[in-house]
């Protein structure tokens, strides 16, 4: 599978690079690339614990992504999935360590104990104060011989930074990290396994099939479940960490790689349901594998302590922060979602400029439809003709006397009965007209206002080949009268057959030479309209 | 594919509950499911000009991630890549307007332009103030009938919240929000398509290829461009953006969705070497389409208000903040890197003991392979005659004289000769035996030091079948003498082909019934070496 990267052999130091720049000069790097990949904190002045972390990259944002104010002060990058060597965690522990001291934040995989402790050592003869700590977080198996190191990390870089932070010595923020590493229990699930980058993925998972207990470097999990549900599988979950807590509990949502913000939302609301936890850490990729897709749930029952530092701000963006979790707030919907039904009024007037349009319309049928053929799918005859029907058969309900209520109402109306976008747009038209009427409006004003609403929200203007081509200019004509008006759509509508390229509407997406030589349907019905109109006024 | 889904038709509703959950409180939804998704913040006293926004769910952050303090007042959700209805987006500007007004951001799309627009007039209807902006950011052609709104939205988002939350007016907050829109450019690149839930994937993208210019509904891309490397996509992108900014540059660095945290870093570092912009906001996934494997870049030139907008901070963890891009600092390596070569010094009693030890492993290596055959790969006896004789031809160079010195010299040369994670453990059993020796420890209690310190660092104590089954015992009996540890050893040796179980080492992957009647060979030969010591000793 592609990805976006160059040389294998610089992927890493490429990818540090990349969180250097994006830290806005907060993070610097010790000069030791390819073999040495140190990220530490630029305005680290040694007053304060050091705390260094790492491993093998792939875990992104961890390790480099939590080094900052309030969390680690260095973190030592090896290859994809491999420990960094004893020299580069050595020159990372010797980058930031004062007379305070410092604390490893291992995981517990052999590679990085071996080589964190042996840096350590060498630290020590060097006459650095060390301390190391092991996460084993991991509680796929009940008697795991050697418990994995995964998200449950983050709690210890949390809850130690924040306490190292406010000067806290070696022994007290060791005993800390100690504690939270005696409590936290992690566990995680994935629908399938990582690609390495260079390598050819793994597919070992089958469908209708998860792997429940797996570590963060590709390895099998520790078992194999049926999977159905996000429900399902955060029960799963949820029934193998709630022997681990016992109230006050904090969970870290952890996605694995490349389950979706929307997955992690509905997992998320399964585990805030299942009743068992009571603050929250994302959901956010904060220890991932790769492109996993898959997510871990880490749950600790925390001290006041415990809560006020994980709950301390720090600025760097891959930590979500501390959230409780709390009943969502309902509320009620607010009133004017249903439309107030126009009091109906009569106007003999009015009535019959309605009907004579929409017996217009309704003759128009088939030209329309021909018309449109021509550019889309045939039917706007058809649209007009059926809402024109039901116009007539609804005029008595209407609010003829009043032009304040009749713009609205006819929208309302139209939108209901026509659907689609072009019943949303007659729809805002009339609104808008009404709303102009409300305000003070001359009916030419409104419909002007009506016009330049739906050329905001439509995004056409004149010669884009839309309706807008005749209606435009036939409303910049009406102050002459309608006849001028009239004459003005017809010249507007007839000038669309020689627009070839549409840039609005569904016009825009039809091939060009389709398009030659006939009018667009929607301006060809205003000009028929403002002609009947024309007749209607002079008779 | 499977996704961690429950059912297609509660999936948005879900994620909206578990995006409400992890909020902390922050975030309140309108009673109005299934039909009426709306999010908005719930300290909300609608004195100050309310923010609108939404279009289709799938976009996760975006949107409902985005609402809090100084970026959105609500979010309207509609289902999965469609748009929400007229009445969603009414309950949305209705909930959150008071007489400040309220501005729609909405994106370039059909249904979201038509639908917020006639909301839009029926709120103003009602006596709203409400203003719309539509976002156009996509610049995958020059010419675009219909640019679509895309990350660029953003930008809108956070500029028009950091006024509105300061206090400015519709009209100010408005033309803020169209002034950004009006120079804002985005373009996205993809090696794959989504994942929509309840539909088959769509595989239009060939190897090799990728889609540059998509939307974020899963729509195909403007071209198929060769792909082959992150540099050289990031050129292409970079190249179709150059002409939009001059200068004083913010780029969004969108995640598309599935894109690691590693790639991201890899195009960061890749769009930062360009020198095209000044600020970066990202890498995150901000504006995402599914899970597409896929990137966008959005540019800007901003102006010093805007950049001061973009910089307010926002408690929202979706917004990874405003970062400058800077040279990173490269910093020298710390001195004590390199080991000190130690100054010899000669001792005839302390060579002999050594130079016995040495021959007696040298002479086991073929027992000691035997052994280890059984639950190994049979080279314990070879790796540790290989250090022996190694050792044995170095001794001129050693610091024989002193034992602080020599301790660390033995793990040095040890780790050096026998490679792997063995050699690693005797140097940091030597290197903390030293340390203890430089800190007046007495030789026994220097040796219980580097006992108790591969102990922590490799997690084996007495009975998890490795050599600490002899060590262990034969240090607790050294102060009766060499003779009794020496006894301890071989009892504590033979103790461990009854242990079948090993719970550290290599051997815990071993299957149980392969251990049983054989010694652990680590054991073995601590037991055979403190036999020639004894022997040694009393001769």
């Amino acid at each position: 599978m592609a990805q976006f990267i160059n040389a294998k052999e610089d992927l890493v130091t490429e990818a540090i690079d990349g969180v250097l720049a994006a830290s806005g000069g907060a993070l610097s790097r010790l000069d030791g690339y390819p073999h040495i990949k140190v990220v530490f904190r630029t305005e680290w002045d040694k007053s304060r614990v050091a705390l260094v972390s790492g491993g093998g990259s792939g875990h992104e944002p961890a390790h480099a992504g939590f080094v900052g104010k309030g969390m680690l002060t260095a973190a030592v990058c090896g290859e994809v999935f491999a420990s960094p060597s004893v020299e580069a965690v050595l020159a990372g522990i010797l980058a930031v360590t004062g007379e305070a001291g410092c604390l490893l934040i291992v995981k517990n995989y052999t590679g990085d104990r071996l080589n964190f402790g042996l840096a350590a050592e060498r630290a020590r003869a060097l006459g650095r104060k060390v301390e190391m700590v092991v996460v084993d977080d991991d509680v796929a198996l009940p008697h795991l011989p050697q418990p994995r190191g995964v998200a449950g990390t983050l709690f210890v870089h949390k809850i130690a930074g924040a306490l190292a932070e406010e000067g806290a010595d070696l022994q007290r923020v060791t005993e800390a990290a100690r504690s939270v590493i005696g409590k936290v229990a992690s566990i995680g699930m994935s629908l399938d396994t990582c690609t390495i980058p260079g390598s050819k993925k793994e597919e070992r998972i089958g469908a209708g099939k998860a792997e429940l207990g797996l570590g963060i470097h590709g390895e099998p999990g520790v078992e194999q479940v049926d999977f159905s549900t996000a429900m399902g599988a955060m029960t799963t979950v949820v029934d193998k960490l709630r022997d681990h807590v016992g109230g006050n509990t904090v969970a870290i949502v952890n996605n694995l790689g490349s389950t979706t913000p929307l997955e992690m939302s509905v997992l998320t609301h399964g585990l805030t349901a299942s009743g068992m936890v009571q603050h929250l850490v994302g959901p956010a990729p904060m220890m991932t594998s790769l492109d996993m897709h898959g997510f871990s749930v880490s749950v600790m029952e925390a001290t006041a302590e415990e809560y006020a530092a994980l709950a301390a701000p720090v600025a760097m963006p891959a930590w979500p922060g501390l959230m409780q979790v709390v009943e969502p707030p309902v509320v009620g919907l607010p009133d004017g979602l249903t439309p107030i039904e126009p009091i109906p009024s009569q106007n003999d007037r009015t009535r019959a400029i309605i009907e004579n349009v929409a017996d217009l319309l309704i003759s128009a049928e088939g030209s329309l439809n021909e018309l449109d053929a021509k550019s889309g799918d045939g039917d706007t005859g058809s649209t007009l003709a059926t809402a024109a029907r039901a116009l007539k058969g609804n005029l008595d309900k209407m609010p003829l006397a009043d032009l304040t209520q009749l713009f609205p109402a006819l929208g309302d109306a139209l939108s209901q009965t026509m659907g689609g976008s072009s019943g949303v747009i007659l729809a805002i038209y009339f609104n808008a007209a009404g709303d102009a009427c409300a305000n003070g409006a001359s009916v030419h004003k409104a419909l002007v206002a009506g016009l330049n609403r739906v050329s905001q929200v439509g995004g056409a203007g004149v010669g884009d080949r839309t309706m807008v081509d005749a209606l435009a200019p036939a409303l910049e004509a009406l102050p002459d009268g309608i006849a001028a008006a009239a004459q003005a759509a017809r010249i507007g509508a007839d000038s669309t057959a020689s627009i070839h390229r549409a840039k609005a509407g569904r016009a825009a997406y039809v091939p060009e030479e389709n398009l030659k030589g006939h009018n667009d349907p929607g301006a060809e019905a205003v000009a028929l309209l403002f002609d009947a109109l024309a007749k209607e006024m002079e008779s």
